[in-house]
Order: structure tokens, then sequence, then C-alpha cells
């Protein structure tokens, strides 16, 4: 079709890339069958094949996904599906989330071109990584924001930035595609010994953390404990914890807690 | 809309580009009055505005094109139409065309990261230029891209690389708009209310924990001590705390610390 390539380089590579590391997409709450499938070809025009569907309003499989995918059909037919958007992203070390607005928390803001270049960072050790979209209508609420380590918005005109929910997946795969062939311009040096913590392992924290601060009596101002809790976790969101990091942490906690004064 | 960025920066600067010099974009026998509405408003989310038809197939203005600019009239209202692709690019210095696939001509052929820049040079000058696109299902005829200077062609997963219009127009639109984009790639939005720490604060922070883990015993292992300490101050280096959150760390230990247990 018009401005593609189809001679570029041999598919071989590309086919790689999908299985070795290139983010998982997950849709939460998405509206439309067609707007899945649209989204599921611009996720195959880039290499990416792991979709992850939280709560589709129609259910799966949806046939209406099917024409407008114009063929990708390796991406619906390994699409799955979760209850939640905390199961959807609990095996990753990277969750980004697509946002229009900013959100008021203290979460890195990232381009496509710079979210591209920390997964690729991530990927290249091993880790895995998703960029998280919300619904066709509203976008992702808070709760599905403050899951994840950064916020992705795509510099666009800002008097008209209204993308549609392939076009915004097409961008961050496309600079996801591209970022293939350069060499990342900042690493953080991980021991050989760890890896980035995972959801799961950073949710344990978290809770560790809260229920112990609950038992001290910090948070017992019940109006402010979802923002200290939001602001808290925000924190540790941003550190990139290693799983040593995580089980340190949480040896601080019970150490703090546990105490016997003198 | 998911994805994208509506308070970035004022649209002054962007509706400025859009007259001195941002490309034309120019589709010819377009098929569907959807696409063209589609790719009008995936213009007008990159600051671009000068559409130009070359022969419609279903004539002009088209009802059907309305409903899917998603409110980019200014770019319908504007379009242009032409008997010939050679009148549509007449007052263009630098004419480029998308094309998926290589023509057998001596034409440089760019990515569209590349025709941006290529464009960008060409209107600090104050030449016009262009991008032209095919019908949809066809591409360009070889007569058309000879009339250009150069053709573009999307780098994308080779074993899928079909775009629909409206998106092969977006990559090159927003590669345009990020080439003339100077906002930072990364940025950590902070509360007006607070700072980022300085060393002082962290240093604090960093004391008050290490009295607190002396005093509770965690940090008993003589040998250990030093690398423990190392790696606590380093996921709070990372995590960039501002000055609010420094001193809402110090109250979490505080209270952790103090706590009367049951």
């Amino acid at each position: 079709m018009a401005g593609t390539d189809s001679t570029r380089r041999p598919a071989k590579a590309t086919a790689r890339e999908a299985v070795d590391g290139a983010p998982a997409i997950i849709l939460v709450h998405p509206q439309l069958g067609e707007n899945i499938g649209m989204a599921a070809r611009s996720m195959l025009n880039c290499g990416l094949t792991d979709l992850r569907l939280v709560k589709p309003r129609h259910g799966w499989p949806n046939d209406k996904a099917i024409k407008p995918s114009s063929g990708a059909d390796i991406v619906l037919e390994n699409a799955r599906v979760f209850e939640t958007t905390s199961e959807a992203v609990a095996d990753l070390q990277l969750a980004i989330a697509a946002t229009a607005r900013p959100r008021g928390m203290a979460k890195e803001m990232m381009t496509p071109r710079r979210a591209a270049v920390e997964m690729r960072v991530f990927a290249a050790k091993g880790s895995r990584c998703g960029v998280v979209f919300g619904p066709e209508a509203k976008g992702l609420n808070n709760d599905d924001v403050a899951l994840c380590d950064a916020t992705l918005s795509v510099p666009l005109n800002p008097a008209f930035c209204s993308l549609n929910l392939a076009q915004a997946v097409l961008l961050v795969g496309y600079e996801w595609f591209l970022a293939g062939d350069q060499a990342p311009d900042s690493a953080l040096p991980i021991s050989k010994h760890t890896r980035p913590a995972n959801k799961e392992e950073l949710l344990g924290l978290f809770e560790h953390l809260e229920r112990e601060l609950d038992a001290c009596g910090f948070l017992r101002v019940r109006e402010k404990r979802p923002i200290m809790i939001r602001n808290l976790r925000a924190i540790f969101h941003r550190a990139r914890l290693t799983e040593q990091e995580v089980r340190t942490l949480r040896g601080v906690i019970a150490g703090l807690s546990s105490k016997p004064r003198s």
C-alpha cells in the first residue's frame, strides 16, 4: 500500500523480535471490535503480536475485529483476555500507560520515541514490557495509570490531538520498530544475580508497606489515605526496583515495624 | 484520547507552522470519502492543513468524509481539487512520492523521518513541500512517481506492511511534527507546591532510615552493613525524590518504628 516498503528486508529478524521481547499491547475495556481489529493490524505492521484485552465490552472473540485486522490473524488468534488490568500486567517488568492528560501523579511522562528506547533496554535484558491503552472514549482511569511505571503521550498538534486507538497503537509500535537498530542512550546497570521486579512482587511490597502503615496509624486520616498510597507507590515505581531490592525493602519494613524498642 | 497529550503546549507555534511551510498532502484518485476524512484528521493531528485531491473517485465535496474527519473541518473545507497530479504539485519545490515498492527509477528513497528533515530544511528557506499518496488499492503509477523528487517508504514489518491511507499520512505528518518539536522527550511532572529534594534533605532521610535500621537490628551483620546502606541509598537516589516526598518517607520511617504493637 501507499507509503510502505514490502521489500525492505527479510522477515526473519522481525519475527524473532516479536518473540524475543516486543512489548505487549494491553487494551483496557475496548468498546468496538473494529478498533481491536485495527489495533491488531497496527501491531503486526510493527512486529508486535502479544495482544491482551481487559474485559472487552462485547466479549471475545468478536467477529467484527476480523475484517479491520486486514489479515493480522496471528494477533487476534493469540489475544488473551483478562478480568482486570492488574492481572493483564502481572508478568511485565515495565508497564507504560498511554494517556492524553497529566494525572497529578509523580510518574515520568514519555513520548513514544523515548518509551521505545526504554523498552528496548528492558527487552535486551530479557524483561517483559507493555503499553496499556484505555477505552476509546474516556481513556484509562487513574487506578490503571497507577499500576504503571510511567505514562506515554504522543506529541501532536495541541489544538487537535485526538487519535483513534489503532493510530495510537501504530505510533507506539512504529517507534518500537524503528528503535530496533539503535543503541540505547541510557541504561540502568543491574547485577547479573537479579532482574527487574515484576508487578506481582511490586504489589506485594506495596501491600506490605501499607499494611504496616495502617497498623502504626500513619494512614489514619481516611480521606488522605488513597492519595498518600498513590504517592508512595509512585516513588517505588519510579525507582524501577529489582526483585532483590523488593526483598530488601520488605526486610526494611519488617525490621522497622517489629523492632523491640529500648 | 488514549496516548495523546492535550496539554503539551500552546497551539500558537503549531498553527503558524501549518501556515509557514508545513507540507501539502496530495491524494491521487482517492477511492473512498471515508479515507479522505481520516487522512484529514491525521493531517490536523500533525498541524498540516493543505489537502489536495487529484480527481477523487466520488467527486468533491463528499459527505462521507465528514464524520471520519472527527472535526478536522478546516482541512476538508480548504481542500483543493486538481485534474492532474502535475497540476497538484506545480507550485511545490520538493515533492516526495509515498510508494511501497521500488520503481526502477534513480530516485532517492527516504524514510518518513529522513523526509521530515529534508522538508524542514526546504521550509526553513521558504520553499513549499508536499507528499503524494496514490489510490488505496494500487498506489501511485509510475508517471506520478516520476513527477516527484524522491520516494518515501515507511520501515515496517516486511512480512505485514500494508498501512491504510490515513495511517501512512499520519506517520509522515507525525515525523514532520516531531522534527520541529523542541519539547523534551520525557519529563517528570512535579507539583507546584514542592521541588526536587536537595542533597542535605536526602542525606537526612538516609541517616534517619539507617539510624532506625540500626536500632531494630536490620543492619546487625557488620560486614554487610556498608553494601546494604549503599544499595538502599541507590533506590532513593533513582527515585528522584521531591522535598515533600522526603518528608513523607521520614514520616513513614517514624511511623513504622514507633508504632505500639498489639
